[in-house]
């Protein structure tokens, strides 16, 4: 780091810490020098790793999960607890698509980017909307300018490409973007495979294009406000990830990861995993083309998955992962434990007074029983997917917290294989 | 306090901070000696009165406002956040009826009483479910037994009387429980409103009596049982207030309130007001009676009301309240501010940054603008009455804080007119 980059990061810093005080105006291309991100791996074993990534919201440890807020909000928790001693995550998603089209960009930006609009401080990352077109939207037609569909709440036509997406994820300010991709399902033919995969390629090229432009443009605009506050995470450069496609097809995917590296990003997703395929098959893919990622990037492996998914992942080499299934199946009644999951619907647990989880410390586990929960969730109680999201949260975050700890100690095999045992012993 | 009394509070605060510790028997005759609430006017203004109630499970000031926690959690709000600094709410609702019909008693005795079922550790009041089953219940027959109806959840033919809802509070375990009364709507003729009056003084009666034995049986069964845990909540006598009804005529509501205090109850409700009648009706009402209620007692309007009945109550002379106006309005949408109510939906606050109510400290209004909270609500998503309950109750306890250090200041007739104009001048 020279002395000049540590003085932007020193005033970046003192920014956040007055995130509504005008800043001085920053000189374009000084700023276009300061990296968006900083990753560094601190310990391997085998292919598992573990690693720092640096945004300008804090650091943040890998392998990490993000929890989804879909529409600016993770489903059925505050950001209050998101931020709490037990669950304490450091970056959650947004959902570029559904953000998109409600509230709608203008209102966003109207409000100062998503982490203002939000009230959200810490590091987010938002996605591109290619994967929420292909499983929300009603109709859809692609072709090479870009995506067109019908909006999955009020049917409206919607027309999503490369720059347009780069445009929005600009507007929204997230410290991560990721590039348009067409997601393909898991199970097609080779050709098809390929004409997706290439389509991608090319999308990721313009996606960079347009992104850089959205960079300056943002800056420029920032420069030429009044109000600190309304452009202030607007003011640096975001990070850029590339997405590597090519369905089931191990050659079509080290083909993606090449050209995908080849044109050059800040980190590399794999996507078009866990959309139907069988989960050795998505293994297998992860296992041949996670060591082949760049090593100095972080690797994200994006909407995937439980947690011996997790854990398998971060054994070949993965570093970032995010998925709605603690907060969706909480709602749906779900609860993560060391021992694997608990329906809480279940008439077994009527009276049942022991925690969601006996082994967890959360504030769910420490205060409320099974039998609660239960009656909660059977009275249609909001505070059913509270709980649930709250704890099966913590179970996915705190499951990541000791694989960290695990690989630094050089202890991850072991680790590995008493959690999958544990988890598949299944409840008392 | 004698020596002996000092000694039962001792081994009572013993108990109350290890919940988990079985309990060495009391005799008897030593625990009913044992007064189960206390209550001390500490300063009055003209009617309006500020006082200490004490339970067993810590003081709570007077006026107070009771968060509604029909079945078994106050809806849309953890209990955490009840206890944060922004609300401490001190004593909480429980709802009869719904909680006998679902998860039913057999299953909340079995998890040790109703606080530690449900994981609140401070005070609870039960009403006796004769509200609810004439506000919910779809089909009833009234006789001098009690009352039959369907249930509201499976169309079930229940009875409750003042025996069965007697049995079901003590199982409950709250430290004030309600007797059962016959609440008529609020214009009602003046031979039928004597009738439902005379019902409601032979229920009063019969509830006191059944109380007695339910006291005297809950000791018994907590003597005879191994774990302390399980029975420590029922061990001491729950205080039972009386309900006067009356409807709409003062000469019956007078009536009603002299046999009701003949009986001789731990304090006094007034019920089957906000039903329906006039406003200024229900304040007439109120203005005639609390001041004829013990002064030595608690009075408590219940399912009151308005933040401004709430004051002009407070006027009259009444110590308690509880209302589901905070929280249900809170999941439809509704604000309460200094300025009066909000309307979330409404498309001014579209990119309104301000806080809910700019006056307001709140844990709310601290992070999040009425843009956010307006996309939330129209999201559907779940944070939208989440946040929009916690600001609520918020609102309404510390308005009766304020009503409190107002009272003891000899401020309140100024606060009084203060808070009236600004509540109704509306937002800017």
């Amino acid at each position: 780091m020279t002395a000049e980059d540590a003085e932007v990061d020193a005033e970046e810093n003192k920014s956040l810490r007055s995130l509504r005080k005008p800043l001085r105006p920053l000189r374009f291309s000084r700023v276009m020098e300061t990296k968006p991100i900083d990753f560094k791996v601190v310990a391997t074993e085998d292919h598992a790793r573990a690693g720092i990534l640096t945004t300008r919201r804090g650091e943040i440890e890998t392998p990490v999960f993000m929890p989804v807020g879909t529409a600016g909000t993770v489903k059925g928790i505050r950001f209050e607890s998101l931020e709490a001693p037990d669950l304490n995550a450091r970056i959650i998603l947004g959902n570029t698509y559904h953000l998109w089209l409600r509230p709608g960009i203008e209102v966003i930006k109207a409000c100062g980017g998503l982490h203002n609009f939000i009230g959200w401080e810490r590091a987010m990352l938002t996605d591109s909307g290619g994967f929420q077109v292909w499983s929300l939207a009603e109709i859809r037609k692609v072709t090479e300018a870009g995506t067109e569909f019908r909006s999955h709440i009020d049917g409206a036509l919607c027309f999503l490409s490369p720059e347009i997406s780069m445009e929005v994820q600009a507007a929204l300010g997230a410290e991560i973007a990721m590039a348009f991709d067409e997601c393909p399902p898991g199970q097609i033919e080779p050709e098809v495979a390929r004409q997706s995969m290439e389509l991608t390629l090319r999308w990721a090229r313009r996606s960079k294009d347009a992104f850089e432009v959205a960079q300056v443009a943002n800056l420029r605009a920032g420069g030429s406000q009044d109000s600190g506050a309304q452009i202030n995470n607007l003011r640096y450069r975001q990070a850029l990830f590339g997405i590597i496609q090519g369905a089931s097809h191990l050659d079509l995917r080290r083909e993606s990861l090449e050209r995908t590296v080849e044109i050059g990003f800040d980190g590399y997703a794999v996507g078009g995993l866990s959309v139907g395929e069988e989960k050795p098959l998505m293994l297998d893919i992860i296992e041949d083309i996670a060591p082949r990622m760049p090593a100095d990037k972080p690797r994200y492996l994006m909407g995937v998955g439980t947690p011996e998914d997790l854990i398998e992942a971060v054994a070949r080499g993965v570093d970032m992962f995010d998925c709605v299934l603690p907060t969706r199946n909480g709602r749906n009644g779900q609860a993560f434990t060391s021992r694997g999951t608990l329906n809480i619907k279940n008439a077994r647990f009527a009276t049942d007074t022991r925690p969601l989880d006996e082994a967890c410390s959360c504030s769910v586990c420490r205060r409320h029983s099974r039998a609660f929960i239960r009656h909660l969730y059977l009275a249609g109680e909001m505070l059913a997917s509270i709980l649930l999201t709250h704890h099966n949260l913590v179970f996915f975050l705190d499951t990541l917290r000791r694989v960290r700890q695990a690989i630094r100690s050089g202890q991850f095999a072991k680790f590995r294989r008493e959690f999958t045992e544990q988890f598949s012993f299944g409840l008392e």
